[in-house]
């Protein structure tokens, strides 16, 4: 029997359970009919903003399809190449535009049943992000099911290729390439959202907060609903792209290095039977999420996590014994599982330590606002740059330890693959939970949305509390959520880049490689690399800056000529605000995203191969460096004020809590656009450059 | 005759020059009582710092010459090597101490001069500023030679080397550590001196201007004489021992390279002969800086770049002859030189370009105060982070041609080490017009200490608007001498690399280089080493900010205890705060410094050696984007002040201002603390390995 039916049999069950999910959260009552037009208001808002993004993003895959599909006819490329990279861009949208769908449903649902309890509340909140969880694992088992029996079939019926180890080597190649759809879409999703959710939020804030008085989430402000929306446009939709980019382009490109280590069709299995197993794991999972109702922060968080840590347990033991069955010589791969499994959660601690307010760092953080707004910039800046270490010095053992565990030999080029076979498999262990991993990421936009529309619907205090509580902890999980998805990106980083040398050997089997580091191509590669992360996240950070402009603007022009605006007797125009936030992302996603792509391929036409293995090198390292620091530093500065916020160092509208604001308006752009999209970035690259590997072997200066 | 006898005569030429400079500045009035109180308050303040530091530096030194004496013992080290680190030192330090005693007894002399016009100012800073360019290079030359002379003998007399190429490698090999020494001189200083200026500095301004409201170097201030003190300690020697220590830093790593580029005792003698050359070009540029009385800021940077631009062709010209006498065979050489001077006046540009107000990066930065300071936050750290774009690619196009020019080839191993010799041949083209750029940023805290005591001895209007115009061009010219200091930094970190590679090759023949960046051990090292500059940066503000926490509390209680001081009826306890300032900076100078010590120590015990190099490139890399990162952010937030403060936007005191100080405040250990120290870490971590590479090639786990 073929073992990727499993990987079919996992889809399904994924794709079904979030499908039960999300009829039992669309069970729930929407609340009022105030609740019911404020849902609406953002649903609308969310879907125009999607309509338009897929609308733009599909000129540009239309674009990328047309220059693929010439490359392939000159024969650069395979001509499975423009229709894999066309379904990995369309499944990472889906994924997008599910969980968005689900969000905006489940968002009134939550605050209505936080009238109930902090414990509905939760379970509505995390069905619904478990819904994302599993829609997206279960869409990318998907495509990486139908391309494999696909693929299979054509290699074994119509152009028949007879050695398994060629056969395999075929599919594997031509399945990495929808990874290159899958995280352009991924990188319009993050930034264009990104951009827009901190637009709103820092538009919002500064004219509403600041200048005209008003409290957050206050229906007197026009950018009220923007703000929302972008939490669902960006916090959820941005972040379903991106992880389906990471889950299928960790299990594709570990598989793809199967032949070269010579471990075959179990090789290759593998990581798509964990990732199966996964599915299993996690909806396991999923039934120990729940909560007693006198819950503190403390205990709610512990609930997430228990479900989070039985799902890992689960898949230490089941991995040990796929691997027994499948690779029993090569046990050293469980300990990759296990590496990854570990290092994920270790990362994801180290990111709670450093951004949480229960621990020094962040409750120092907030003792630099004594000092005004310049000390608590420095102070978080350079909490980020401390917090990098742990994540470096985690990822590397994680790297060393899967690596030697798997047999790694430098001197044989056989046992060399097999550890970066196994350093691959490191990426995928980390990966396999994602299905509750990121319900318990998801949950917490929809929290956010469901204080909202409390605040706005004028539902209790009680229930606006509980909505809180399950907010501020979104926060925790967010950014440990984050943590594990650069700590994956930079396994799947390396995995990717020894991808990218199989396929170039591959494809000219006489080109030279020289990746030494004292190589002057690679060095310059690797210099070109570090500086990309840099330059990335300057254009995005300014991109929300001018788009926060924009909006600043509009929602002052509109207490400025709406008579009766601020004294609640007329309306604000929410939609103005939705349409810019949604024109100026639009517009200013472009540059970023483009320059993703054209840069590796331009350093590879001036540098050559050697050149592109140092420039992939340099964006992963520098990028996950400076992503943690700039996810770490942004969680930091909005705990900090959340801190003072809470009462401490005079509380709201003191002098403290001024300079805190200015600190988590930096802090914005830092953890929701720049530092995330880096994440995709770093895997982008390596994608554009397997992708371009035979246009670049045929044609370079160097 | 021994071509190092040229070296020898340059090094008595510039420290002639630097004697006969000295004598001229000192012969101009000091000017009235008041003046000369208040400089001897700086210099004594300066005098007590440097007297500190040298005293805990000097138990560092200590502690480490034992354990190299001991290393040396044991067999891991040349015997030489625990006394060439303490040369080292003690040049390095020397070059700070005279630079330092120059410039604080030129600053009231300089704005005695500028009474009688702007030239006489300008000729009294620069002739100054130009003691320490000369000395700078002149001890560094003079080091080079004793070192030269005695191993020589040593070689040739005592223990006989009968093979020229392994005696050249003894020479070279055992030069290579007073880099050693020269580097953690230059850490300390660095980093002392940085921290010690922009906490007088914070602290200054933070009570002062903000908090009292009185003008900036206002006597009744009782932080300003450590301000001016803090001028004198980390811009003048701190900057001169850093200096010190890339000048000669650049010359032995390339001299180093010269056995295993096959060029012999001649490839030894280029990089010093064009060293020496650099001497008598600088001193012929000295005598073009000068200026008419109705200089414009634009006239009074073209009169300083003119000296500049005339020595740097004359070095072009001249080393067409050297290398044609030297190496006929090689003219490769001679394109190395000039891509390291074109290099070197490119990145210059663009430092001016991102950091002055006459373009568009800095004049933006200033319209974002607009909206308050976290948007000039986000739009400072942005532009610095787009401004790593152009240095990369310059220092990527230097590295390349100067590579390829010299042959460079990567199938064979001595071609491919004279492309490696270029690249550090390049490094010394870039650094041996040194001693007039250092003339030209060193004139800077000059300019600004006169200023300062212009204004606090009350000496005209007219005065005070002539040292202002002096002082503004010096942030530019500091600036561009960053800049410089950083790209000669990363051209001379690969020299360096490659050094370490050659050595351990000496010392363990059979050792096994895996240098790929695919091999787990490099491509963790490259981690570690991108992550380093972010904890040393953090590790250097926190350190600002703690100390400045200290001045603000120092100052606030002296306002408040000593009656009359604001009135003007009593005098501050300035003392107190130059002691503070200099307590605190020893103090915190230490875990930074030992950390940049003990790390490529502790990656060489746990990597190995390719984890080494790989460590190395890594923090070469990403600390080169970084400093130029941090040194544009802080040098655009500053002069984005500055154009506010001369009219623009409201001008001083207005909304904007205070929006914009928050961005200097920030900018401050930027630009004078964290980014240049990097600029020190990069290459103290590859001297550190370089003299530990026995040790570790005896112990290491991978």
């Amino acid at each position: 029997m073929d073992l990727m039916l499993f990987v079919a049999i996992g889809s399904i069950i994924a794709l079904s359970f979030a499908f039960v999910l999300f009829n039992k959260v669309r069970s729930h009552s929407e609340g009022t009919e105030q609740m019911i037009k404020i849902a609406n208001a953002i649903r609308k808002g969310a879907s125009a903003y999607l309509k338009r993004q897929y609308t733009g993003v599909g000129v540009f895959f239309a674009v990328v399809f047309v220059v693929l599909f010439i490359l392939s006819l000159l024969g650069y490329l395979n001509y499975f190449v423009p229709f894999a990279f066309l379904t990995g861009g369309f499944f990472s949208a889906m994924s997008g535009f599910i969980g968005m769908k689900t969000a905006t449903m489940a968002n009134s649902r939550t605050a209505c049943a936080a009238q109930q309890g902090l414990n509905k509340g939760l379970r509505v909140a995390f069905s619904a992000g478990a819904v994302m969880g599993f829609v997206v694992v279960g869409l990318g088992l998907l495509d990486l099911s139908i391309w494999y029996f696909f693929l299979k079939f054509w290699y074994t019926n119509v152009e028949v290729v007879r050695s398994e180890s060629l056969m395999i080597q075929y599919i594997t190649s031509n399945m990495l390439t929808f990874g290159m759809g899958a995280s352009c879409m991924a990188l319009f999703a993050r930034v264009g959202g990104g951009i827009f959710t901190k637009a709103a939020d820092v538009g919002a804030d500064l004219v509403g907060k600041v200048e005209a008085g008003i409290p957050e989430d206050d229906p007197r402000n026009p950018a009220v609903i923007a703000d929302n929306v972008g939490d669902n446009v960006g916090d959820v939709a941005g972040m379903g792209a991106d992880l389906y980019e990471s889950y299928v382009g960790s299990i594709i490109s570990t598989s793809a290095l199967a032949v070269s280590a010579g471990l075959g069709m179990k090789g290759m299995a593998v990581p798509m039977l964990l990732a199966a197993l996964g599915v299993i794991a996690s909806i396991f999972g999923t039934f120990f999420v729940k909560t007693k109702e006198d819950a503190t922060q403390k205990t709610l968080l512990k609930s997430l996590r228990l479900g989070t840590y039985i799902s890992a347990g689960i898949i230490a033991v089941a991995s040990y014994f796929v691997i027994n069955t499948l690779l029993p010589q090569y046990m050293g791969v469980f300990y990759a599982v296990i590496a990854g499994l570990v290092s994920g959660v270790l990362i994801g601690f180290t990111t709670e330590y450093f951004t949480s307010d229960t621990y020094n760092p962040t409750k120092g953080l907030s003792k630099t606002s004594e000092t005004g707004s310049a000390t608590v910039i420095i102070g978080g800046l350079s909490l980020g740059m401390s917090s990098t270490v742990w994540p470096v010095i985690i990822v590397g053992t994680a790297i060393l330890i899967s690596f030697f565990a798997c047999g790694g030999n430098v001197s044989d080029a056989l046992s060399f693959n097999r550890g970066l076979y196994g350093i691959g498999v490191a990426a995928v262990g980390m990966l396999s939970t994602l299905g509750i991993t990121l319900a318990t990421d998801a949950y917490g936009p929809i929290a956010d949305n469901a204080g909202g529309i409390a605040e706005m619907s004028g539902l209790g205090k009680e229930v606006r509390d509980r909505t809180d509580a399950l907010d501020s902890l979104g926060n925790t999980t967010a950014a440990t959520g984050k943590g594990f998805a650069i700590g994956s990106a930079a396994l799947t980083a390396l995995a990717l880049i020894a991808a990218y040398i199989a396929e170039v050997k591959n494809l000219a089997p006489n080109v030279q490689f020289n990746l030494s580091i004292t190589n002057p191509p690679v060095l310059v590669g690797l210099f070109i690399g570090a500086m990309i992360p840099f330059l990335f996240a300057a254009l995005t950070m300014e991109a929300v800056g001018k788009a926060a402009q924009s909006i600043v603007l509009e929602v002052r022009r509109q207490f400025k000529t709406i008579k009766g605006l601020l004294e609640g007797t007329a309306e604000p125009d929410y939609e103005s605000c939705v349409d810019l936030c949604t024109r100026s992302s639009q517009k200013l996603m472009i540059l970023p995203a483009v320059l993703a792509v054209i840069v590796p391929i331009a350093v590879g036409l001036i540098l050559g191969v050697n050149g592109v293995a140092g420039f992939l090198a340099g964006t992963t390292i520098t990028g996950f460096v400076l992503a943690v620091m700039m996810s770490n530093a942004g969680g930091a500065w909005d705990n900090a004020k959340k801190h003072i916020e809470a009462g401490n160092l005079g509380g709201k509208g003191s002098d403290c809590h001024k300079a805190a604001v200015v600190g988590d308006t930096v802090g914005d752009p830092f953890k929701d656009t720049s530092g995330p999209a880096i994440n995709i970035l770093i895997k982008l690259t390596s994608m554009v450059s397997i992708v371009f590997a035979g246009l670049i072997v045929a044609f370079h200066l160097l």
